[in-house]
């Protein structure tokens, strides 16, 4: 009890018995406390989403791995306000690591994706955090590859405080580790999402609808995480909470003179 | 019905029925054609969430203004993709217009918020949209004064094609026309929120959680937006959706270096 080791809240949006959350702790927990605070339900697309208008439920877990675990009612977000604000109130955490989403969050997945706004959330509140997803969307996904990988960022964001005032996107491609071909600092690559609904019939006759989609790649840069990924690299973007678009206010300062 | 006229989609995440959106409705539709499509209840923090684990309900309502208008069981960006994919599949969008929220989406508020985010998703998907938003909560807030900067910034996006790339996020001061000092180009304010959860107990005595919380101002440059309506500008916030940290991807590089 005498030794001060670090403390790192573990979070995820696939909920706190995906096999991707399970393969993270067993990853970090040799590196300081471990708190898990993980959505009792999958939580993926939440985004940025926090729980305003309903209540919040936080279970505490008998865990297996004799680590503090809790389960929440709430979004991938609230799991990080409830680690700094109600688990480690008295303590101050010294990293947050999300996922390891079953799924990539490269390119514009960034903004849908609830394990990537989790690590978003313990930036802006002033703790380095990085979020992992490996390109495999299956509960079978084989996260061995990912684990020499996952220890060396953990080291280094330990070791160095990387990651003030962003957070870390790291995607790792589907491949046996002796394909991987390294760490790959990147941007996010150009992208969207062409959504089609599918419409479907009620037992009434009512219409309702499933969201689905084709990703839609639009760049060709060779800087990209979608590049690097394609390549066999572990793709890594430092992911910013100031959204101002700078070039732009240069631009759209000319309204003020116009005015 | 030769004339062809700008197709303008109103959305927001207060709700249909929120004042806010009644107004910008009755502000934006001299400018074309309207199409309304709105969360059925309110959707405030859900930032950008998307709806892919349940299904969706899209309903045709009754409008006494004589123009399409849908209420929508998903969240604001849902909504979005619904008018581009759905109610407008066969049209293009020339604008999407978000709120006017009822509460300020300055600063950091800008990742929690369903009204930007909705603008966020129609810029990733190409169509020029903004984000309107009052410093005021109440839901008898006052928008008259917010008319006529409205319709000044969307004529100029329906005339110009700004906002290529980016949103631009508009906020309010609370004063009333005469006092509002004109817009402001402004970046995001450095700010975060201390939140407190407000623990409470059910009838059986168990746990239950209230999100509640401080904002913490941390910024003290006079180009920002909390500047801008502190002083009573209108301030817009050109904001974008590449999330890439560009002068870290510098520093970052080191760590390839390295290996």
């Amino acid at each position: 009890m005498a030794e001060i080791r670090p403390l790192i809240l573990v979070v995820n949006d696939d909920g706190i018995t995906a096999p991707g959350i399970r393969a993270l702790i067993s990853f970090v927990k040799e590196f300081g406390d471990i708190i898990v605070i993980a959505p009792d339900k999958a939580m993926s697309g939440m985004g940025h989403a926090i729980t305003i208008n309903a209540t919040l439920r936080l279970n505490k877990l008998n865990s297996d791995l004799g680590i503090e675990e809790y389960s929440c009612s709430g979004t991938p977000v609230d799991c990080v306000k409830f680690g700094t604000k109600v688990v480690a109130a008295d303590r101050k955490i010294d990293l947050v690591v999300s996922g390891i989403n079953h799924g990539t969050n490269s390119s514009i997945n960034v903004i849908y994706s609830g394990t990537m706004s989790a690590a978003v959330e313990g930036s802006v509140e002033g703790i380095p955090s990085v979020g992992f997803s490996l390109d495999n969307h299956a509960l079978d996904a084989d996260f061995t590859a990912c684990e020499s990988y996952v220890k060396a960022i953990v080291r280094k964001m330990l070791d160095d405080s990387i990651g003030k005032g962003f957070s870390l996107n790291v995607n790792f491609p589907n491949v046996p580790k002796e394909e991987m071909k390294g760490l790959k600092v990147c941007r996010q690559a150009k992208a969207y999402w062409e959504e089609a609904f599918d419409e479907r019939k009620d037992p009434s006759g009512g219409s309702y609808y499933w969201l689905t989609g084709e990703f839609k790649y639009q760049d060709s840069g060779e800087d990209t995480d979608i590049w690097a990924l394609r390549n066999n690299y572990v793709s890594v973007v430092p992911t910013k909470f100031d959204l101002t678009d700078y070039d732009a206010v240069k631009t759209l300062n000319s309204w003020n003179e116009n005015k």
